[in-house]
């Protein structure tokens, strides 16, 4: 590996375009701004809700085939927050937005949402590195939203706290164990490897700003 | 189901003498009483380290393959505990034991643990049924020697932590939810994989008194 490369930040300003476009999408300036439409706020989380149980199976998958104990421990910890806290902010926010259990069980998927599915399955099936090429855009491009908006929090809690999450020490932290995972794990993959986990970085920050441009269609 | 009756406590009381050989073991009753000898406990501490990483990569297994977000809780603060507070407590008992670094890392494994490597193995290569059946005696052996001893904790940190990682309401909970999904989760099995689960389930049980037998070896 060259000096002062490492191939998360290549990847990363590679779809630089993408990744703005998600991080500053107008979704999260109005989460952040406490001025997002309930409806628009109701509509993503029931199709976020719709694969987070994928997204917390996949972090299961990483605990599983984590090469060390410190990537064991980084992935464990991660999945009892979205288990627990993350799990209860999606109930909170049905109860107070009036999301009726219908909506909240059976949602008829956005092709986006099928998209991130599919993602998610197709990672599952692969290596460590293939978890992390699409849990890490994922969650970095969160972090640098959630870290933006965290600065002036917004007031409502289905806003807070969704910012919170994503922003701080904690999460912060989490993120930068994962790319340094990604850097390690990818630094042994030959060239067909390398290229399936850049294809699956890039389909995830694409797709990151297409669900949140979903959400008001 | 009949009222009343459930697989879990149906297969501890089946194999009830070699369940009470393992928790009435020697080895936890010195443990409890603060008297064990140190190179017992350090021939023991050795081996079950050798596959505390393939037990955490079991239960991310089973993060990913719970059915519910309920089960994968479950599992995901499990993994937490396991890859944290559970991993500092070796390592700072083979610092105070004098454990070497070879000693630690490459062990000339016992055929008890190999064996148990085995049965980690093969769970996870099946449902999560066959991941339960190993997960739920091992942890279930060990909270009730765990009570037990807890009742009059020892003082040193290397006895006592050993049984407080293994007492309390966090830990009992935990036991009492993997038996739910245990017994949930066997409900729908036929006839070939009841009798897989309740052979797995078997040979955890002889294993856990023929590990503490081989740590006097």
């Amino acid at each position: 590996m060259t000096p002062g490369f490492s191939l998360s930040a290549a990847l990363r300003m590679q779809h630089f375009a993408a990744w703005t476009r998600a991080t500053g999408h107008r979704f999260v300036r109005e989460l952040g701004a406490g001025t997002l439409d309930d409806r628009v706020l109701a509509r993503y989380l029931v199709q976020d809700y719709a694969f987070v149980e994928a997204l917390a199976s996949l972090v299961g998958l990483a605990v599983a085939r984590a090469p060390t104990m410190a990537g064991k421990r980084l992935f464990a910890r991660f999945a009892a927050v979205l288990t627990s806290d993350e799990n209860t902010y999606f109930e909170r926010c049905f109860a107070s937005l009036g999301v009726t259990e219908a909506e909240r069980t059976s949602p008829v998927l956005w092709l986006e949402s099928q998209r991130f599915l599919d993602l998610l399955g197709a990672a599952g099936e692969g290596g460590y590195a293939d978890i992390l090429s699409v849990l890490l855009p994922a969650e970095w491009i969160y972090l640098d939203w959630g870290e933006a908006e965290a600065v002036d929090p917004p007031s409502r809690f289905e806003h807070a706290e969704w910012v919170a999450l994503h922003a701080g020490p904690a999460f912060s932290g989490f993120v930068a164990g994962l790319a340094r995972e990604f850097d390690a794990a990818t630094a042994g993959l030959d060239a067909a490897g390398l290229d399936r986990v850049a294809h699956r970085f890039g389909a995830m920050v694409e797709l990151e700003g297409a669900f949140f441009d979903a959400a008001y269609r």
